[in-house]
Order: structure tokens, then C-alpha cells, then sequence
């Protein structure tokens, strides 16, 4: 078998994965979980099995010795499989096994933990889950410091120097930007008219905003969850999932344009290269830039609400005296939050910041797990001017520590970066620029499909940016945009 | 690895492939069905692959050469594995991928052609398909004639001669039940009261009375479907499906009360065997005998209306002056229908009496499948008095044929049979027979799960039928069940 297919069958493998994940989020039954998590650890470690086994190896290697070098896509694909499966030979299959373990006892410990607000519950896990992420950052080796090693597995080609340097230029700036959003919007005091906003409205309204966005419903669905995701269970197979609160209907819809902006990349993806790297994602942050994109430069921009906020008023009857100009004051509003998820986008990055120093002081042996509640606060406190409530609003806000997904928080404002950066280089094209005015995000589409979705993974991050907008990885164009949300 | 932890693994694959199946059925966007095949097809192989491996011969060899024979469950279990392996080990692992690409097509065929009443459209499925079961009949062998090998997969320990002399020994009693049925509910002539009964309210009362049988909710769900099925995802973990017509809450209801038969069934199989013939159901027949057993003998009893009536008075305002006895009619009502999905208990028998005729003489050899239709609807006028409108309501109805469960029909029959026996010899013990009569089935349940559950498959079907209930297999109880039914 040519190791295309041998990439194609790991993919297979993942994507029977996925569908006993989605299941497990939205549909099975609470006595279900147990046998389910063993299910997905056998899933797990076939993949692993195969992903690191001599036939694979072989296949590769015969691969690139045969490779005339002439198709940059079939050269990419191989400097991908080659370097995933260096990535993956180092860990055995025992460690992925009582990782994807951990993972499920973790999971359950942290929503107890968060539950009742109570860290040392939740603790000993994380201890555990340091401790593996540890012992896969020797495996696998690091140029400066283990959180590089970590890095490399979401956002490739990047250091966490540059991640953090970054970051330190940017700090001042976020913090301003910050501080004076949250200081205009609370003058203007925007509010929503009250609710309920029915749950079955805000489908009916979410599903003709996604499908005018481009999502594509006869290959991908929306469901809900408590905890909104987007999963990819075969090629265009895209399930994403959303909550509602009656109360505002914003929330679900804002939510939806965010999971639909990562469903359209990967319904957008080469269908016919589905398992291989030209038919994957090209990192996380970019894919968090479809989705901020969506959510952000498309979803709380005027000329959108232009579009749908007649439909919303139809729809809603107490928004029919509530003026468009309030409306976008509130959908613009700022304020501190302690959540992450609850925050706007002038203050989201500043809990980025905060995760992304802990994180890496963990790893580094600077920070205890048991010292984790107190840094948190201390280093929020120092950003936002307050202290966190307790700990439940606090370090154990998020679930992807319990996840073990250490490492993944930075990509989110690397993904807000690049959202900002790509719509920019978007509208530099008069037609997509015109249509966007109009509410017509077909000619965005387009471009997006071009520019990003139909390179899979055959380009590095960076590489990809440059392309696509013929300029390196800037933050100028999102620090642009920050400043002009301000009211 | 032991031979059970071999079979554990084999079932795990198979509750993947179960996980794959379910969302297919439920919730898969219609461009997602081809990747779908696919994976199944995988996970098909792979669990054929390992259950044919020498790994596996050679740990069953083991363990059976080492049991000192003084468990009967772990020696039942041993010779459940060893016939199992016997008939697997005998079909090539090509043939299985085949085989469940050819069903894959021929679903979608059949769907077509039944919607279009356009028999040629199937018939080249049907053809494969047939010839794939001879191919594997041919591999397994067979004692006088193919439908045995077939049969052997679905109710061990039966013959085809043992179901046709039972066949033809009940026809004439049960085409003299089935016409003085449909005589006497034709001069009562029973209506139900016009709907709206809306899903929302009849799913409510669906999951009070699949709970007060002793359906658990906490490890498995009821969803909407088309086709309703039960499937089994792990442990307890099994999913129900039904579909609801707002001119009738019966329809669903009845079709609940059937799928939570299976679904009991399933769920107190032994809990810590999953995976091993001793936590595997016991046949075909044997299952069905659960699901008729709670659909019929407990949902269409008098006893059991006297409870819920009132209940679905209070839900259903309509009903409010519609008395419990022509409620009663309606229930029991009875009519000759093309459609075996829509017969009653008296005309059930009949459609299987039919399709059991037919596949016989097609695995013979002595019916070619372009005579399908004219021999389905000359059996069938030869049963009923009349002939089918056209194809859609005859031949093309069932979806059996089209996902290759030829030899599948009889064990409707059979299902019915055994559940009279059981329900009879239930019904013996007076603290059951008291509960029922009160619509209180614990005591019922918790014989099922002592004569029937708890055992597994370490039974063939005929002994657990003599040892639950003190009598070979006969046909009397179902024979008076089905004479007590006429009004």
C-alpha cells in the first residue's frame, strides 16, 4: 500500500473517532461514558499503531526516494507525512493510551472541580497531565524549552519566543485598546430588549445566516451542546454544535458564525486529498482565523446587520422599536469579564496572555500545579484590575487543561492576528469589498477558498499569510481593527 | 491475549461500527453517506479480520484444550466462540468487504425503486445479493438446502424443514384466525378520535410508559427515525428510535413498546459479559420474542390500558369522551393490509408465511429474481384474497432483501411464537400474573431477566425456551393468544 493510502486509512480511523466524540458530546447517555471512553482509546491507539508501524515507515521512505520532486503538492504532502510521523514514532503506543485515560478521567474530575469551584479536586489530573505533556516534550526534544515542543503540534514552524515576544509587543497596546473600549461602551450602557428569544427563532435564524455564509447543510449539520465545538467526521461532514439562551439572542448566533467559519474551511478543503496533508488544516491558528473572521470582521460588522437586522426584527418583535444604531451599540459593547468565552473581542486577548505565561511557566518547573490558582489571580489581577470571584470563574474557567491540550491557548490570538490580517488582504480586492459592503460574502468565500482553504496544509503558517496577503505575519491590521470597534 | 479479551475487542469494533450505523440512520447529511459506507466497510474488515485471525484460532485452541469443563457458562462459552469462528473462519475477508459495499448500493437502489414502485431498478441488487448468500451458503455448507446455512446465522438449531412443517402446520389456523378477525373488527368498525396528537405530548407519554416497563434512560435513548430500529452501542448503552403520526398516538407508541422489548432485552443481558456470548442475545427469535412479548401481550392488554387510558385522556383531550372499550376496539382492531409493517397480530403471520416461501425457492434456485414479483403477489393473493396495488406495497416494501438478510423473516414468526409461550408460563407464577393484571410489571421483568436475560446465548434457543418454560417449543400459547384476540 503507498503511503497515501496508509494516510488515508489513519484518517479513516480519526474520523471513526470523530463520530464516537461528536456522539459522545451531544447524544450518549450518562451511564454510557465509561465504555465509550474505551472505545475511543482502541480507536486512539489503532491509529497510533499504524501512524508509527515499520509498514508506514517503509512506505514513506519508498515515497520519497521515488519522489521526482516536480509536483510541490505531492513533495509537500510527503514533508508533512515525514514529519508527523517523526513526530509520532517517539511516543509509544502505551503513552497515547494512558494519555487518551487521563484525558477521560480528567475531564470528569475538572467538571466536578469547576462545579463546586474547588482546585485541589481537580489538581492531582492536572499533575498527571503535566507530567505527560512533559514526558512527550523529552520525547520528542525542544530547541529552547519544553512549551516549543508542545507548539510545534498545533502551529508549525513558530517558537514560543516569538510567540512571546510577540505577545510582549503587543501587551501595552491590548491593555489601552482594552481599557478604553470597556470605558466608551459603559458611558452608552448598551442594552438588548428583553427576551425570551425562542430557542426554535434563533435556529430558523442561525441556519439562513450560516447557509448565506457559505455552510453547507446537505454535507454538514448543526446541533446543540452545552459546550459549542465543530468536528469533522468525513470529508465536508462537518457537525457543528451551539446553546441558546433565550435571553439574548446573540449569543447562539455569534457562537454559529464562529463554528461555521472553522465548518467552511474544512467543507472547503480538496475533497478528492481528504486524509492527506493537502486535503488538512493548515494549524490551529489558522483555523481559529476562519472562525474570528466569521465571527468578527463578517458577523459584528454594520454592513452585515445592514442586511439581517430587518430579518431579526421580523422575527423578534420587541427589537421592532429598538433602533439598528442601538442594536450595533450592544453588539459592539465592552466590558471586563472574568470568562474568556463571555469576553468581547477588545478584551479576549488579555486572558490569551494570562493562560499563555502560566502554561509556560508550568512546563519550565517555575509554576506548581498547587500555585496555579494563586498565579492566576495575581497575573489577572495585573491585566484586568481585579481578582477573579473564586476559582470556578477563575483557573478553572477552561476545559482544555483537562483536555490535555497545554500549549493551545496562544494559538487563539495568533488565530485573531491572521483573521484580521486575511480580511484586510480580502478587501484590497474591489469585488469582495463591494459585495461585503452589500452583505454578499460569496466573493469572500471565493477568495478564501483560493487563498487559504484549497492550500490544505501544504504551506506553513506563515508561508500561507504570506501568500495570501503578500505580506509577512503582521499584527498592524488587528490592532487596526481593535480600534475601530471602539464606540 | 485470552480468547474472551480477543472477543471483547471483536465486539468493541463492532459497537464502533454500531456508533457509525446509528448516526447514519439518525443524523447523517445525505452527501455523507458514501464516506459512511467506507468507514463502516472498515471497521467490517477489521472486525472479520480479527475474529478469523490466527491469533484467535490459536487462543481458542488454548482455551479449549484447558478448560477443565466445570463451568458451564465459560464451556458455553467456548462453544459459542468455536461455532462462531467455524462459520467465520470459512468466508475470506474480500468477501465481507464485498459483501458490505454490494449492501451499501443496493440500500440506496431499493430505496429508489420502492419510491418509484419500479422493481427493475432493484433487481440487478437483488441478483448480487442472492448470489453473495449462495456464495457463503456454498462456503459454510449446509445440511438438505441453503436457506439452513442462512437460517443457522439467525436461530441456531433450527432447520428450514423444522420452520417450513411448523409453517405449514399453523397456515390453515392462521388464515381461519386472520379472516374472522378482520370479519368481526370490520362490523365494529373502530375509529379513533381525529388528531392533532402532537409529537411533543406523545413523546412524553412514549418515555413514561417505556420507563414503568423498565426501559433505562440513564444509559440509553429514544430518537426519530424513519425506519425504527434498536441498535446496541456498549454496555447498556442502547438507542431506540421511532417515528410519529399526529392522527395517531398508537402508531408510535406500540412501536416504542416493541423496540423497548429489544431494548430490555439488551440491557439486562449479564453486564459484565459484554462482549461474550454469555452478555450476547440468544437468536433472532429470541429476541423478537421480547419485543413482541411487550408490544402485544403487555401494550395491547386490557390490563394495561385500564392504566395508561387515563393517562392519555388527560394528555390528549380529544379522547376525553371516547370510552376505554372502543378505545379497546381500535387496539385490537384487525384488517387485511398489503403491508407488513401496518398488520395486525392476527394478519402478522401471513406476510412472514409469504416471504419465507419466497426466499426459499430463490436460494433453491427454482425462483429466478425477475419472477419475484408475479410469485410475491400470486403467494400473496393465494393468502389474502386480493392482490397488492403494485410493487411498492408487495415485492419492494421491506428493506431486509437490500441490506442482504435473506433467511431473516422466519424469526418474526418464531418471535411471535416464543412470546406467547413465555408470557403463558409468566403469567404462571401468581405474583406476575397479579402485577400484570395491576399494569405493574417489575415482577415480569425480573422473571425475563431470570429465565430469559441472564442467560446469554450460553442457551440455544430451544432449551432456554424448555427451561424458562417447562415445555418444548409449541405453537398452542400463541394459537389461544391470537384466538382471544378476535372481538
Amino acid at each position: 500500500m503507498s503511503i497515501f493510502a496508509h494516510a488515508r486509512e489513519f484518517s479513516l480511523i480519526q474520523s471513526c473517532f470523530g463520530v464516537l466524540n461528536w456522539d459522545q458530546e451531544t447524544h450518549l447517555p450518562p451511564d454510557a461514558a465509561a465504555y465509550r471512553a474505551t472505545q475511543l482509546a482502541w480507536l486512539a491507539s489503532r491509529a497510533h499503531e499504524l501512524a508509527t508501524s515499520n509498514t508506514w515507515k517503509n512506505a514513506l521512505e519508498s515515497a520519497e526516494s521515488s519522489n521526482p520532486g516536480d509536483n510541490p503538492i505531492h513533495t509537500a504532502n510527503l514533508r508533512e507525512l515525514r514529519r508527523s510521523f517523526n513526530r509520532a514514532a517517539l511516543l509509544p503506543t502505551e503513552l497515547v493510551v494512558r494519555e487518551s485515560s487521563a484525558n477521560s478521567l480528567a475531564k470528569h474530575a475538572w467538571a466536578d472541580a469547576r462545579k463546586h469551584s474547588h482546585f485541589p479536586t481537580f489538581a492531582p489530573h492536572l499533575e498527571t497531565l503535566l507530567a505527560l505533556a512533559r514526558e512527550k516534550t523529552e520525547l520528542w526534544g525542544y530547541p529552547n524549552e519544553p512549551y516549543d515542543a508542545l507548539l510545534e503540534g498545533y502551529e508549525h514552524g513558530i517558537s514560543t519566543a516569538n510567540v512571546a515576544n510577540l505577545f510582549n509587543a503587543i501587551r501595552p497596546e491590548l491593555r489601552e485598546i482594552a481599557a478604553r473600549a470597556v470605558e466608551t461602551s459603559a458611558a452608552r450602557a448598551p442594552q438588548l430588549p428583553p427576551g425570551p428569544y425562542p430557542t426554535a427563532t434563533q435556529q430558523s435564524l442561525n441556519r439562513q445566516i450560516a447557509e448565506s455564509i457559505g455552510f453547507d447543510f446537505h454535507a454538514g449539520r448543526i446541533d446543540t451542546t452545552n459546550h459549542p465545538f465543530c468536528t469533522t467526521l468525513g470529508p465536508r461532514d462537518v457537525r457543528l454544535t451551539t446553546r441558546f439562551n433565550e435571553a439574548d439572542f446573540t449569543s447562539s448566533l455569534f457562537g454559529v458564525l464562529h463554528e461555521c467559519g472553522h465548518g467552511i474551511y474544512e467543507q472547503g478543503l480538496p475533497l478528492t486529498d481528504f486524509g492527506l496533508p493537502s486535503g488538512t488544516s493548515a494549524s490551529l491558528g489558522i483555523h481559529e482565523s476562519q472562525s474570528r473572521l466569521m465571527e468578527n470582521h463578517v458577523g459584528r460588522s454594520r454592513s452585515f446587520w445592514n442586511r439581517w437586522y430587518p430579518v431579526a426584527q421580523q422575527l423578534f418583535p420587541q427589537l421592532a422599536g429598538f433602533s439598528l444604531d442601538h442594536f450595533m451599540d450592544y453588539v459592539w459593547r465592552s466590558s471586563f469579564s472574568p470568562i474568556r468565552v463571555e469576553a468581547d473581542e477588545s478584551t479576549y486577548d488579555l486572558h490569551i496572555l494570562l493562560r499563555f505565561d502560566l502554561e509556560r511557566r508550568m512546563l519550565n518547573g517555575t509554576l506548581a500545579v498547587a500555585d496555579v490558582p494563586d498565579a492566576w489571580n495575581d497575573g489577572f489581577h495585573e491585566l484586568f484590575g481585579f481578582f477573579p470571584e473564586n476559582d470556578q470563574v477563575g483557573c478553572l474557567q477552561d476545559i482544555h487543561w483537562s483536555m490535555g491540550g497545554l500549549g493551545y491557548f496562544a494559538t487563539y490570538t495568533l488565530g485573531n492576528i491572521n483573521a484580521a490580517q486575511l480580511f484586510a488582504a480580502a478587501r484590497e480586492n474591489p469585488t469582495v469589498a463591494s459585495a461585503i459592503d452589500q452583505a454578499n460574502y460569496a466573493p469572500l468565500l471565493a477568495w478564501l477558498r483560493l487563498s487559504v482553504h484549497t492550500h490544505g496544509a501544504t504551506l506553513s503558517p506563515s508561508d500561507l499569510i504570506q501568500q495570501a496577503t503578500g505580506k509577512p505575519p503582521s499584527t498592524q491590521a488587528y490592532l487596526s481593527h481593535l480600534k475601530s470597534r471602539i464606540l
